[in-house]
């Protein structure tokens, strides 16, 4: 067998071979292959780090192969490693297939040692230069390579600025930096017993090894178990021969972007850096030049930069952002890839490239997310308006939160109880914190990430939240928070001062922004002529490309989309955001206010008379709500869900009642009427409502609830019917178990239908469907199915009854441990879990389809407008999803892409 | 195609022709082709009932195919329907595949009308006879073919007998029931304004037409939904020639065993009455003879009996019972069939057919029945008391109950308070009456049946009850319950008697008999020798056919049985009842009582050092449990589950605490500690703890409880093992969701047990297993058995979540209403539902042994003793059931009858 090859030089790899070269490894020999300016270098594959994985030592082909590779970058170059007179230096730096935070990142300068820096300062006519890179990569090494606590060198650092009495380190003269690489050397030698390394060779190859041993870092090993990458990907490590952006004027380094990745704007952006070295563009140290000024400054360097970019976004055909470095007026590509961007940047990006003939509706389409779309919809911290930044946090939960701080739950519920508005500030939040959670409208904490407490529950709630704002420190007892900003000042924020949230970009301004309701929402909502005048340029053109991509999608999409309302407001305003009917009214909620009484009245009746007086009396208001309903969505589905809630929930709460009852006894009060209600709540009282005597039980076991709600909806039809109307409604009956609840209440309601025809004279074709929400109604769909006219899905409830979750109960009380320990990668209430519920809906598509073959499915969930969930969806053959409201643009858009993505899958 | 045949002779059929001929014809037509003196007749079969029910009218062929079958019944008996001098009357029966109420049974006499009544009293010689056979046929006519209210023919007789100034009817004169007949003529008249049919074809064909319409009677329909009858089966019609039994004292009417159906005893077994007909047998109006008797009265028939009694024992091999008639000294049998026995019986009888070589051992085994065994494992009513029976109705739930009666659950409740012991007497129960039922030993109704509210609540609660006693009149307001007695005496219970109920008989006893174990149980406990003293003869030969049966059972099963226990007693009990192993002890049972305050302190510490120093409190005392256990399951599996309750359930109630504190406070009490737990209870509360933080969740989220316990028993396991003792102990994780928990916990647990190992010297190899007892489990079964030792089904849990169902609330809120309509056939907690939670077992079983082909099996659920779920767990290839200790030898009985099952029905 031939030896297996470890190494690859950048000249012979391709972006193809991510899986091999890594991300990084891949991109760099693509720039090479397409001949675009990168420094020579080679890179270590994924490979040889999983053999090193695995036996705990590199393969024995290794160190001759790199020495190979090595000789060849020698060759290319003419400059060897070490060289007294004119060395070669490396930089080493991780690419694993993803990225991953955690992961060692770079260490620059390698090849520098006690000699060879004498050399670099005598061919580059520059000593500070030659000590400062010394400097950097004992620093680099000794933390990333040696272990050595990051701050042993930066308190060095900062005491010889202090000792020399300069501003920053940029102006330590070579003599200082020669004595701080004394010192520095000092430091490895105490804190590891041993020399910094002379030999290069060595550095290079223990740098090699500490890249590969980061792969089981902790925070690496945490972050793949969370995102389920798998533990036995491995890195690769690329070793690239040095340029310098630090030699005089006529260097520098900078990042750049093709586009505006913040705004989507067209043109090429990005910040440059004279007489500088990458790391220091990042630290923000100067004030960076504008690529404008790059053209003043350097017209050659600019207009090369310029068509590089253009090179690489046709070949990539994406967004890219680059690193690049200008070595004494020649350019050099260090690194690009695929641009990150924002929500808005992504939709403007995406048109643009079609409409550059670049990509095609369908790719454009699939350049963006329900996830950016949803950034998009939920309202903003108004534009314009002043505002200082306090700090950016993970960006945990979308939406706009503006408040008072307040550090304490308890705090939270009291001020709101007092009608204040409140943001709930914390290191981080556990299950004791929920009231609070509650009460507040948005949540801050400086620890956790994405899938901690606050994160998962807000998320529940809806509620905006921007977690591990780790730059906050935050102090509960003294009811203060603090910042330390980069100019050595620090900003306070205590109990009562107003903050504003925004969960999309994890930002945190001091003071009360305005919110503003999402531009998207209300171009959709009010029409383009009526919002322009509004928006700035940029919202505009968002807007705009915004309906285009949603058009494609609509075009492409075969999954319809419903929405979840009760009320003709909710229904116009999901019909406006392109709503193709109701796939789910729950009318528990026409029970709710001034109606209470009288449900309260049916519950509490003793006999049927009085029983049948009070559904009387709730008849024609329910009726009307149906009225409503049908004239909105008129001509378009309107799928209504008989009761579904335990009856006790209509009731006060028992324990409430109890003490009420004790303390009016107590006192010598006449308390037999909360008497009464309380036997009657006692009479109710389940261990466990959510698996008691609710939905279709209910309506087998009281009389005439169901039929009063069915002949309020008959009638509704009929009245609208009379009216010159198209009402298209249908009867969904919940919580269905077996086949043989559902032949007996259609029984009862085709009975009901039958005599509202006949007393009205007006045909009714109202289907009667069943929700698939219990195991067993998915395990036995194929006899259901036999006398339903269609299935919904109830995800929310079948995840319940599946995992045995009552997400009440458990979502604040362990969802974040489990998404820590990995037991979860997502709450199975925010995406679909397709082993467990989608394998039980996977079945009763299939079988009920072979009951009924032109069964219609839908699901009205709340993962109905989950991006994911909506993909798993469409691969089941669902006929629609439905999705409350504002979720309806972001499941017509997830629709369209499930369609490309299930075809260019097929394709594959 | 040739005309399809309608009607068979009795002597064209067979017994295997039951699903044409019904049960009745079939084993009539057995009878004529075994030579047995059967009358002639014929059969119209079910499919000519099918076709009438489908077209609603008889089948075009069926006239005709009659009157060929009557005339050569005529011809056979040379006598004519209808005939003037000498006529031919026949009785028509239904007979259907299985027997059920509500159907028309029987009219006896068709062919009477004005002129042959003449001439039947001319040719027997008995006026009286002849007019009483008129008189008969009218009223049965007019009540089940012409639907009139049977109480007026009843009134008229009862009229009749009172102006004649007799006892009874049969003193009536011939006279008297002519002008009888004449009335009877008018009552119809006046009923259906149409004079009574005087045409006998006409008064065959009525009656025919009226058995196929009974199909579809109410009571019927009701009857075949409960037992899943299908509907379309229809029923069989019998024309029979009469023969009379009240021709004199050498004619007679009776019913016989071949075997006592009581007590098992071998020998003949029945009752004879000289000179009367079949309904005054049943009737009760005069005392019968015993088939003694009947041979000093008529030697020659009672011999003949005697034979054919024999006869019909070899060729069914079974117990049969009959019904014959005497004519004039003449034998004839009307029916036969397979008889009824009670639950000894049937045990003695199969023995005794084993040892007179008629059926082999495993026919023996499947003459009995788990459900017959549990009936002798029951305590009882002691034998020999005197005792004086009330009533019997409908035996609901086994068991014997004794106590004072009440009327009032309420009352039921306060009475229990006041350290009495009471039986609730209602009409029927409700959910609201669910508090007086559990203060109740025993529950006694007057309507409804083995599926009513009360059976259903009853035999959740394992609680006596006997159902449906509709002879009983109960007056709830008057707190008093009366039973009309045949003798026209009447006997009243009244609040605070006393009552016994034999729940498995149905019988109903005034006053305290005393409850005796059963002697089933005491020979399995103590030993043949210990209990031979106290046992009549018939008891002994039970418990010996018991014992001979059991060990057949346990010489061919395959299933393993295990019991449920908790404590040493129960261990101990269960292992002489033949339980090989514990297949779950439930650990949170070790934390009540004493304990239950470290457990508090466990939940209440707001520190890991106080945590754990409670945690340390609660070991020894655990390691002691497990030590106990482990001796009396010495070399057996002791299957230990982690504490699985959520932890609110070793907490006050949080109402009962409100409460407390609200009235401490409004009285100025220090109310702070109250407060404090108070905190603590509502931080735990959950809305649905069936569905929240339990089992393996609490496992992985409160450090050190599982540790606790594992530590326990390993220490525990070594203990034992110094000892010289053989443990065998399991740990099996509760509520596993997803294989990730099981991972994870593993981990801990494999790490506590290397430890003890480590400390102890000793090596410990304990399994770690897993329930399945959530949908997603089973769905996952194939990863979850990657990491588990074996499966143990909790089908209970199982079922509350696949169905939806929280036991605690839906079985008595509706689970009766549920049964009544059909949508349940039997609670699915009590014997496993097949479709839905037996689906999910069947996935996991078969997907979990794809992953790990030997992987161990069991179930622990209550379906584990329940004898159809046992058939099916054996089916689904489980290698053990785990039954609590009193169910352990129905569980060992029904394991091996489900052997012999599946083999007989794969030979079919």
């Amino acid at each position: 067998m031939a030896d297996i090859c470890y190494v690859y030089d950048f000249s012979e790899g391709s972006r193809e071979q991510k899986d091999l070269l890594g991300g990084k490894g891949a991109n760099l020999a693509e720039m090479t292959r397409l001949g675009l300016p990168v420094p020579p270098g080679f890179t270590i594959t994924t490979h040889a780090c999983r053999w090193f994985l695995t036996h705990d030592a590199e393969p024995p082909e290794l160190r001759v192969q790199v020495t190979a590779a090595l000789r060849r970058l020698e060759d290319a170059l003419d400059r060897r490693l070490g060289d007294l007179h004119d060395p070669l230096l490396v930089s080493v730096r991780s690419g694993a297939v993803f990225s991953m935070p955690g992961m060692m990142d770079t260490i620059l300068n390698i090849g520098l040692n006690d000699a060879s820096v004498k050399g670099l300062a005598d061919i580059s006519g520059d000593e500070r230069f030659a000590w400062d890179s010394y400097r950097r990569l004992i620093s680099m090494f000794g933390r990333t390579v040696m272990d050595i606590e990051p701050s042993i060198f930066a308190n060095a650092l900062e005491h010889a600025v202090e000792k020399a009495g300069v501003a920053s380190e940029s102006e330590l003269s070579a003599d200082v930096l020669r004595e701080l690489v004394e010192h520095y050397k000092s430091v490895v030698r105490e804190h590891t017993g041993r020399e910094f390394p002379q030999h290069p060779r060595e550095q290079l190859d223990m740098a090699v090894k500490a890249v590969f041993e980061s792969w089981n870092g902790d925070r690496a090993k945490l972050y793949r178990r969370r995102e389920r990458i798998p533990n036995d990907l491995g890195t690769a490590v690329n070793i690239c021969a040095m340029v310098f952006g630090n030699l005089g004027d006529d260097s520098g380094t900078g990042v750049a972007f093709t586009r505006d990745p913040a705004t989507g704007s067209p043109g090429h952006y990005g910040d440059y850096l004279q007489n500088a070295q990458g790391e220091d563009v990042v630290a923000g140290i100067r004030n960076t030049l504008t690529l404008a000024d790059l053209a003043t400054v350097n017209p050659a360097v600019a207009t090369q930069l310029a068509q590089t970019m253009r090179r690489l976004e046709t070949h990539y055909r994406d967004l890219c952002d680059i690193e690049f470095t200008v070595e004494r007026g020649k350019l050099w590509l260090l690194q690009t890839r695929v641009g990150k961007r924002t929500a808005g940047a992504a939709f403007r990006i995406a048109t643009q490239f079609l409409d550059e003939g670049l990509i095609t509706e369908d790719e454009a389409l699939m350049r963006v997310s329900g996830q950016q779309l949803s950034q998009l919809l939920v309202p903003q911290l108004a534009v314009g308006t002043e505002r200082i930044l306090v700090t950016k946090g993970i960006p945990a939960s979308p939406g706009a939160a503006v408040g008072q701080v307040v550090f304490d739950p308890q705090r939270a519920v009291d001020w709101v109880e007092q009608g204040r508005t409140v943001v709930l500030v914390r290191r981080e939040t556990n299950p004791d914190d929920l009231a609070g959670m509650v009460a507040a409208v948005g949540i801050l904490t400086s620890r956790g990430g994405k899938t901690s407490h606050a994160a998962v529950v807000a998320r529940g709630m809806g509620k905006p939240a921007v977690c591990g704002a780790d730059q906050l420190i935050v102090d509960e007892s003294a009811r203060t928070a603090v910042v330390h900003l980069a100019d050595g000042q620090q900003l306070a924020i205590n109990e009562g001062d107003f903050i504003s949230l925004d969960g999309a970009s994890g930002e945190v301004f001091l003071g009360e922004i305005p919110v503003s309701p999402s531009p998207v929402v209300r171009y959709l909502l009010e029409g383009m002529e009526a919002v322009l005048p509004d928006l700035d340029d940029d919202s505009a053109a968002i807007v705009d490309c915004v309906d285009r991509l949603l058009a494609h999608a609509d075009s492409v999409r075969r999954l319809r989309v419903r929405t979840n309302a009760d009320t003709a407001e909710d229904a116009s305003r999901a019909r406006q955001l392109g709503a193709e009917g109701i796939g789910l009214c729950r009318t528990e909620h026409m029970f709710l206010g001034e109606r209470r009484e009288l449900i309260e009245r049916v519950i509490l009746a003793d006999n049927p008379v009085d029983r049948g007086l009070a559904l009387e009396a709730l008849m024609p208001l329910q009726r009307g709500d149906f009225i409503e309903l049908l004239t909105e969505m008129d001509s378009l589905p309107v799928t209504v869900r008989l009761l579904d809630p335990p009856l006790h929930e209509f009731l006060p709460d028992r324990a409430d009642l109890m003490v009420r009852v004790a303390l009016g006894q107590a006192s010598g009060q006449d308390t037999s009427s909360d008497e009464r209600l309380l036997a009657a709540v006692n009479r109710l009282h389940e261990s466990n409502p959510m698996l008691g005597l609710r939905g279709v039980r209910l309506g087998l076991v009281v009389p005439g609830l169901f039929a009063l709600q069915v002949r309020a909806l008959a009638e509704a039809v009929v009245a609208r019917t009379r009216d010159g109307g198209t009402p298209v409604a249908e009867i969904m009956i919940p919580l269905v178990g077996s086949a043989q609840e559902l032949i007996l209440i259609r029984d009862e309601l085709e009975a009901i239908l039958a005599e509202v025809s006949l007393e009205t004279g007006i045909e009714l074709h109202l289907p009667i469907g069943t929700m698939i929400e219990l195991p067993r109604a998915a395990l036995t769909a194929h006899r259901i199915a036999e006398v339903a006219d269609f299935f919904s899905f109830g995800t929310n409830d079948l995840t319940q009854t599946t995992w045995g979750f009552s997400r009440d109960d458990v979502e604040a009380a362990f969802f974040a441990q489990y998404l820590e320990k990995g037991v979860l990668t997502i709450s199975p209430f925010e995406t679909i879990d397709a082993d467990g519920v989608g394998r039980l809906v996977n079945i009763a598509v299939k079988e009920g389809r072979q009951t009924k073959p032109d069964l219609k499915m839908g699901v009205c969930g709340e993962h109905g407008g989950d991006p994911e969930s909506i993909h798993f969806f469409h691969r089941a053959g669902l006929n629609y999803v439905s999705a409350s409201p504002f979720r309806v643009p972001v499941a017509r858009l997830e629709a369209g892409r499930a369609v490309i993505e299930v075809a260019s899958s097929d394709s594959r």
